[in-house]
């Protein structure tokens, strides 16, 4: 048992822990109780409960005033490959061309790797989001793109998250391209049996170049009818009809969302579907961001993830994604912090992370910092100090 | 003795040690020798030196194929101040109005301050910067603007840096806005002589609301007759005399430098005058961002510095200055990381920091990465592995 007190400022994403007012459940002066991995309580430090607990000689941990957040939730990555693309990310800074193959190098050096090489990689890939502060993240395939090797991306990482995606439908590979009719049937048979045993989602770059409306239909509906649960990339390049087909298929999350017209935003909010915003990919392609305030004020449901990738967002830092949602996207800090943690917690459709709350597993984070809004009000300073997963310390 | 080997990529910022023909002394397969705190070697892992040392049982540490840069320079910071600012940020944000007092908000909690919380406080900041690999820094008072505090700022920046600058030209304290010539006065007479003991430079917040030209002049002067060097904050909100006042009183910096016209540039470009840039504060405030492809491409040296402050830019990244350069301001990777190394050392007249050369201090930062170009490629992730600082890891 640990109690958790001397909390300044405990945002427990639960209104009720704070009589309900409160979106964000916010507790001042507060103490958690932690007991077999699980929070079982939440409140004012000067509760019963806390008294009690020392009683029970809990091990106390005092926070000294410091702020305190459940984790991270980054319900979109890219972590299985090899390789990376520096050179390409500093042609496209300084505007020169670059004849690169963009995914499909890195489908290359993924193929080429070893699966220890690749088991190897994706391990530091998780120690640096378990010292950023995630907690609960997701992975998708996509680098592989043959069956053996989709195979072994979404094998390789089930050792290391329950939330992996199929992403067969990343881009039609290089091998296929006279014949992308015959890598559709690829993903949507062999491919996807091979690879669902190992995953929960299925996934489509439903963008032009990418997947056609109607490729992407086909592509989830043959993932659904094997047990697995729809996601979406869409509308990153331009307006399409990502959003709507996410809609349509009730799709947890649709990920980008930076072309959206009113019909859009309409479906959007008149669903369960999430709009999970990755700002590592406009800050890192110079692109335009998208407008999470206008979502927001249509009453969406906004995550923010890193969807880090060696190409279009090398990044695996939640903190920026909030920095970047408050000084690029509308967001208030408060705001990009639940998006940052309950929001990713939607986007996966799990109610056990994301929040400080009696039966959430023990996932919270110790800030170097008195509030939440010091994520933004501190770009790039390393906040996160200590990082409890299921009630241990990392 | 130290023998650093197995670098990746080791950026010296000195041509000589790599033929001349690269302004960033750039070695592959490195390796670096330190003696007593100071660099004695740099070169390619496999010359005789390296081996020697080896057998003259230096002690070894194998990099493994990362990059190494020298330690950041951040020659600009207000680390010295009570109290944050965190709603005013939120505030700004958000884009609503917020009555509150700015710098003098600052003020009053860094004059309310007890000698020990402000020294707790720096202390913490000194840690935070060398976590993140900044091994010198500059810092100015500022929010005391009485002789006593002021003095009290200088005395406590001196115990952790020897690169105090004086600002009591900051901002005409509240208590003298009916009486600024008499304010000008206590800054040029008693205040100076109680701070210049503790302090290498005088500086002044030349601009519209700050300081008036003449008023500039007079400040800077009272300094250098003390035997303070002149530093200057210039065209920060818009076009102002700023950069040529510095320039006309040989200035090792003039800082920010967002509003800038083509005279102003010749200026800089026939001088030793930095041109120091800051691009947390155009982050933190929502501001456009100075132009440094056009000060680098007039031949102007450029610096990178934090401005780390509660109330324009509490960011005290010098990784994230990198990148923001870099997606912002038109900088190359490897010019960025100069910027933040041997371009802070320029504006501070220090050739002993940021390269690594012989007779330099040995200041270095092992990578978690292959390539210095991962600092803009991966925002936010924290990828300054081991610091060393005179030879010591911290």
């Amino acid at each position: 048992m640990i109690l958790l007190t001397g909390i300044g400022e405990l945002t427990t994403n639960d209104p009720s822990l704070a009589g309900g007012a409160d979106r964000y459940g916010t507790l001042a002066d507060a103490a958690v109780l932690i007991e077999d991995g699980r929070i079982v309580w939440a409140g004012p430090a000067s509760d019963s409960v806390a008294r009690h607990a020392r009683g029970d000689s809990a091990a106390v941990v005092d926070a000294g005033g410091r702020a305190v957040i459940p984790g991270f939730v980054d319900s979109h990555t890219h972590l299985v490959f090899g390789g990376d693309r520096a050179e390409e990310f500093a042609a496209r800074m300084a505007g020169r061309p670059y004849v690169a193959g963009g995914i499909r190098t890195t489908v290359a050096a993924t193929r080429a790797a070893s699966d220890d090489q690749l088991r190897a990689r994706l391990a530091g890939f998780v120690a640096e989001l378990h010292r950023q502060g995630t907690t609960t993240f997701e992975v998708k395939t996509g680098y592989g793109l043959t069956v053996r090797d989709e195979e072994r991306a979404a094998r390789l990482a089930a050792e290391v998250t329950p939330e992996v995606t199929f992403l067969g439908a990343h881009v039609v590979p290089a091998e296929y391209a006279d014949a992308r009719d015959e890598y559709i049937d690829l993903v949507c048979g062999p491919m996807l049996d091979a690879c669902a045993p190992f995953c929960r989602w299925i996934d489509v770059f439903c963008e032009t170049g990418a997947f056609t409306p109607a490729e992407s239909r086909r592509i989830l509906a043959a993932g659904v009818e094997k047990g697995l649960r729809p996601r979406v990339h869409g509308n990153q390049l331009g307006p399409g009809e990502g959003v709507r087909i996410a809609v349509e298929v009730q799709a947890a999350s649709v990920d980008h969302c930076t072309y959206l017209d009113d019909d859009d935003i309409a479906a959007l909010a008149g669903s369960d579907t999430v709009a999970t915003l990755l700002p590592g990919v406009e800050f890192s392609t110079r692109q335009p961001y998208p407008d999470a305030r206008r979502l927001l004020d249509a009453g969406v449901t906004v995550a923010l993830a890193s969807d880090c990738n060696p190409g279009s967002s090398f990044t695996s830092s939640m903190p920026l994604m909030i920095a970047l949602a408050v000084r690029e996207m509308g967001m208030t800090p408060a705001e990009a912090v639940w998006a940052a943690t309950a929001g990713g917690a939607r986007a996966l459709r799990r109610d056990d992370v994301g929040l400080i709350a009696p039966g959430a597993r023990a996932d919270l984070l110790l800030l170097d910092a008195p509030s939440r809004v010091h994520l933004a009000y501190r770009p790039g300073v390393p906040l996160v100090g200590a990082v409890y997963r299921g009630g241990v310390r990392l």
